[in-house]
């Protein structure tokens, strides 16, 4: 009988005896039936027959029959014993799928990522052996949909002391970070204009891929150009809401002038909108002490979110919204009965963290850290390449870097990439709409592991440089005319 | 000047000669602004009078004015001097918000949790301390889309293992549960079908939410009928997709039957349809070895869901994703650029945790801990009220108590209530479409914590006696025509 299974090119390797019998024929036959060797409709020898083949108990075999049965494999029909089942070809468990992203560079200055290197292990474990030995079994549940109580309420205290936000612990949402914010207060403001799709009006050059989130919510997105002063006001229209970078313009870093500051608080109070304060690196200020959070200035028309991707770590998929007290509610309407996206042993490890000192020691050290390899950026680019100016320095994690009337962005990230340097061109975080600015390299100074700064900082150098030709597209970009008013005073 | 100050309602607190004259200064002045003491348009004293008047540096005023006027406190203008500016009203942040939802129950037997007290701590935190100690430094960044992938190795090896899932690494995508996952499979749906909107049959009992997330993404949502065999076909029409729980229907507690296994495989093959398992508590089978994952038969038709939520905790948010090979591309689609909603540590905590074993001891405990709750409860039901049938028993974390006719699932879960015990009734659970079961109690055994678990079968035993009136609504429930075709044959 052995022989027969042979023909189909079945080996029931079974270990008489053994208390793998049982598992071993199963898996034979499952592995027979799933690859294709035992035909469907095939008649299998009845359980008296095999067991006695094999010598082994025939409940065995029933048993294994009973499961594969049970599993779809085979087919028990009265009177016509068991039959190997109709299954789908095991040829379309295709192996090749795409490849993962990989990195090709040896270094990395494009923004958007802390020094991951620094991240504090040994305090953040530490700060998560307390948390979760002490935690309450309620902590591992599904939980409130605001997040831990816990670290709302060392968010609440820490928000107000370090970036002015006034809230309460009861009016933070913990979320996963800024999208999931970001993506909830779109649904909020479609929900509040069901009849016409509601506008948002977003800086000229920010995060792309935000726009695409906004349109699938079902947002019309309104580009407003950014000067020098931050975002302008010429183009709000009549928008529902706008998503501005006050603390630090991503990408082209300059706070908004106080005076901007109060016009867009005026804007929304006239036609009761909404401000979406995107205060992702808020905590870097370098020469002064940061500027505090426009929330604080109308804790009823902005909607503050914070995250801990720029001052720990993206990996943790912490972010926190504190939205108008009259918004709550619909923010979790949004978030629906069963959207909790943030791991709660990690957000009661945060509160510890948080409370016991730990982050704003982290946030110290990080931006001494910072700091210094924003110096020796400017240094280098000031002594190196005299005709690039450094500019939106004062805060955060990137600069700017203004490349003189006729290099081209595209050419110098090009060059870059050969010698094995990756960096991004402004243009990249150019909205559809928006016009264009003086072409640019924006440079995340906090991305590179520190040991390799220097070398990442002297591929730039290289790049930037002028000596052999800037390659095949050297020509300057495309000018607009209302690129000259939109570009930046240096 | 201090008592002009004073006629504010200001109290500037300035600790001369210390060092936190500046930080006291700014922040009393802030507060005063902010809470409306200082009215818009006054114009402060210049920086060298009030200087003047407290006994300080005139330099730290001019800081203290820089900063309130860059958060948009204050104005400064050429020539005007420095005055306070147009604020938003404060009155309107208000401190009411939706108060937290609160358990108000002495004992919770509704389903849906594991018991989190067993949730092994120690374990965890010593899985935690090695994987994040040995993480490479990218671990702690936005990482692939899919999810880490120590974490998807170590789930490709168990899946296979232990559910019979045919995948590897490359094809899982992490997630943060199983309503992500579905959230995404929806939005799949959705784009390829862009003209009209595709068609989600979902069991007629299920989690009703998901409803809501199917046609919130757009989708149209067919209930399917459930009897004893599981889903039914009938009225699967031309449906893109089927949302199945193979394994244990939740929350009716059987499998789906072995030919009605097969006939979902046939329907999918025919019309190019998806099948989507959830796969929530696959791990827990009491009576003989799991039934394999219906993905095993056909990895091209099945999007496989599988959760930590039930095996470890809701709390961690981490559940996994094996769509169909020419799907994955799509699902990364509908993620976006920006989604990634598991913590990494926590990934890689959950891949050493299942790489070392640890994982399987503790299924295997948490196996033996709930069956001996299960076989209690199915005793204490069989002893104590003999008239109603537990079904629903051979896995999982619920069953089924089938009250018999005449009895109302609502009087009952009322008079639950009363003695302090949550409990839900099926009808909770029922989609709007779904014809009614025979009243029944869909009890979470699992949930409880240990040392509660007997007195909470007391009080469910207590509150399912016939002693007393059933309550004000003790009338049978309202019957349908379709009813009888459609109850669960015990």
């Amino acid at each position: 009988m052995q022989e027969i299974w042979a023909t189909w090119g079945v080996d029931l390797h079974v270990e008489v005896g053994g208390f793998r019998v049982r598992a071993g024929l199963e898996s034979a036959l499952r592995e027979a039936v799933a690859g294709g060797r035992l035909p469907a409709g095939l008649r299998l020898p009845s359980s008296r027959n095999l067991a006695r083949d094999l010598g082994i108990a025939r409940n065995t075999v029933v048993e294994v029959y009973d499961q594969l049965v049970s599993e779809g494999w085979l087919v028990a029909r009265r009177g016509s014993g068991t039959t190997v089942a109709q299954c789908s070809s095991q040829q379309d468990l295709v192996r090749a799928t795409p490849a993962p992203p990989t990195r090709q560079h040896a270094y990395d200055l494009r923004p958007g990522t802390p020094d991951l290197s620094g991240f504090p292990r040994a305090q953040w474990l530490a700060a998560a052996r307390m948390a979760v030995s002490a935690a309450s079994p309620d902590a591992f549940g599904y939980g409130d949909p605001r997040g831990r109580s816990e670290l709302r309420r060392a968010l609440a205290g820490y928000l107000a002391r370090a970036r002015g936000v006034r809230t309460d612990p009861d009016r933070i949402v913990v979320c996963s970070g800024f999208t999931q914010a970001f993506s909830l207060l779109c649904h909020v403001l479609c929900a509040r204009a069901p009849t016409k799709a509601p506008t948002l009006a977003m800086e000229g050059y920010g995060l792309p891929h935000l726009t695409r989130t906004a349109a699938d919510t079902g947002l019309r997105v309104q580009a407003l150009d950014v000067d020098s002063h931050g975002a302008t006001l010429d183009d709000l229209g009549d928008a529902d809401a706008v998503l501005l970078t006050p603390a630090h313009q991503f990408p082209l870093g300059m706070p908004l002038h106080p005076l901007r500051r109060a016009r867009f608080l005026e804007w929304a109070a006239a036609g009761d909108a909404l401000i979406i304060e995107d205060d992702y690196d808020g905590e870097f200020r370098y020469d002064r002490q940061p500027v505090g959070a426009l929330q604080a200035r109308a804790p009823d028309r902005v909607a503050y979110v914070g995250t801990a991707s720029k001052s720990l770590a993206p990996g943790l998929r912490l972010g926190w919204l504190v939205p108008p007290a009259r918004t709550l509610g619909r923010v979790l309407d949004a978030m629906g009965p069963a959207e909790r996206n943030a791991d709660t042993l990690a957000q009661l490890t945060l509160a510890e963290f948080i409370a016991s000192g730990r982050y704003d020691r982290h946030i110290r050290r990080a931006r001494t850290h910072y700091r210094r390899r924003r110096d020796s950026l400017i240094e280098l680019v000031r002594r190196q390449t005299p005709d690039i100016s450094v500019t939106g320095i004062a805060a955060g994690l990137h600069a700017l870097l203004q490349l003189p009337p006729g290099r081209s962005e595209a050419a110098v990230v090009a060059r870059a990439a050969k010698i094995g340097l990756a960096v991004a061109g402004l243009n990249e975080y150019r909205l559809a709409e928006a016009p264009r600015h003086q072409p640019a390299l924006v440079i995340g100074y906090g991305t590179p592991p520190e040991h390799s700064v220097t070398n990442a900082f002297a591929r730039l150098v290289q790049a930037l440089s002028t000596d052999p030709a800037p390659g095949p597209r050297g020509r300057p970009e495309r000018s607009t005319t209302r690129e000259a008013r939109s570009t930046i005073n240096p």
